[in-house]
């Protein structure tokens, strides 16, 4: 048995929508999520995203409920003929769609009686469902067990997943310590990769940049054991420095 | 057979690297490459998201590439120990890993003669790859095929593209006129899911937005057929104007 302490407990993001892959918009959620999971002591594994079709969407949301222990999914829950979630995933996990009692009531007080099919098509959930409070607009998120089915619009979003906030079982949120210099990352890259694999629970990442004409890298280290991620982060930045590279905590 | 013209020529993106996933890093290259192939006349129908794990690098890029006419990856091409693009790749395809002499000889002359062993990395490809010229350091991209590996750094990963400017076999481009307007989504859904439903070839986007306290929504239409394409946006806009909506053409 694993230990729910050290286990690592992963999840998955599905972005829904044409609109992201035509590039007309910029997706703005997967780095919250990334952040917010980390907060919860989970690790966003893998993001796909996918065209508002019920094929890709249902193969999707399936392949990732079978490798990680949550997935989200943004996008396509809204009133229109192009919000097919609800549909796309019902389909994928053979569960018929109901209409969700509490859903409708909040639709029918946040539209104040004025409740049309197209606003009742926003109360639709796969049977079994729960719903996720919404405190921008009246149209609720939905929960099916490990499986989270939100908005598309990041402040809608990020207002559901505060709702989520601490109620996730996970595991030791990630810490991250970070290192600027002014090097090309590949005049280090032996000092970084030995490092590397004398300190495997540590993970360090090289991210060049080129700022003002001059190269730079920053090195970022992430480990569950804080004072472990301290210590070799001091010893990063003690060897930059024996080597004459300009070098500071934090990113540059 | 499908004439080549009608044929519609789909792509993957395989976005690779942890700082992605923790939220460290916001991507930037989905949103160019799904322009840059839509003006190739290639549709970019899915993105993946992996970390720096050789397995899910390997299974991502399998999988795009039985699905997809291309693909094409960023990040994970430079000198650390973290960069494990070429790697992962070419044991998932079963290929050896080697030098590129002509990428040696660049990245010699970028160095001016300093090669040391981690920039020569930068120079290790799958056999049978050809190079995808960098415009803007002396590491280049790599082609194998169908599939692209390029840099994760934006500016980078735009002049590796440019450099395959015209040179893709493709279909049509998509065309993408808008109409914005002053309403709720959830009052013209009806009238929307009409129009979507009597013209299948314009695929129809709803947008919603809240801004200065009012609620908008932008309508995407999208085809191949430009006159058709007008046609439709002509009508939905006389039929929100008929409906007492301020509508205009072009998202606002």
């Amino acid at each position: 048995m694993v230990d729910s302490a050290t286990r690592i407990w992963t999840a998955a993001l599905v972005i829904i929508g044409d609109e992201i892959l035509s590039g007309r918009t910029q997706d703005a959620n997967l780095s919250y999520l990334g952040r917010w999971l980390n907060l919860q002591g989970v690790r966003l594994k893998e993001a796909r995203v996918v065209p508002d079709d019920a094929q890709m969407i249902g193969n999707a949301v399936k392949a990732c409920l079978a490798a990680h222990d949550y997935v989200f999914t943004t996008g396509g829950i809204g009133p229109t003929h192009d919000d097919i979630t609800v549909d796309a995933v019902a389909a994928a996990l053979d569960l018929p769609v109901i209409y969700h009692p509490e859903a409708l009531a909040q639709l029918e007080h946040w539209y104040k009686g004025e409740l049309t099919e197209a606003r009742r098509r926003m109360a639709r959930v796969p049977q079994g469902a729960d719903l996720l409070p919404n405190p921008e607009t009246g149209a609720p998120g939905i929960r099916l067990g490990r499986l989270f089915l939100m908005a598309g619009v990041p402040s809608i979003t990020q207002g559901m997943l505060r709702g989520l906030d601490g109620t996730l079982a996970g595991g030791k949120p990630v810490e991250t310590l970070a290192i600027g210099a002014w090097t090309p990352e590949s005049r280090v890259a032996d000092m970084l990769s030995d490092l590397q694999r004398a300190n495997q629970d540590v993970q360090i990442g090289s991210y060049p940049f080129w700022r003002e004409g001059r190269g730079g890298a920053n090195f970022v280290l992430r480990a569950v054991d804080k004072e472990k991620l301290r210590t070799v982060r001091d010893m990063l930045l003690a060897q930059l420095r024996e080597a004459g590279i300009d070098a500071v905590e934090g990113e540059i």
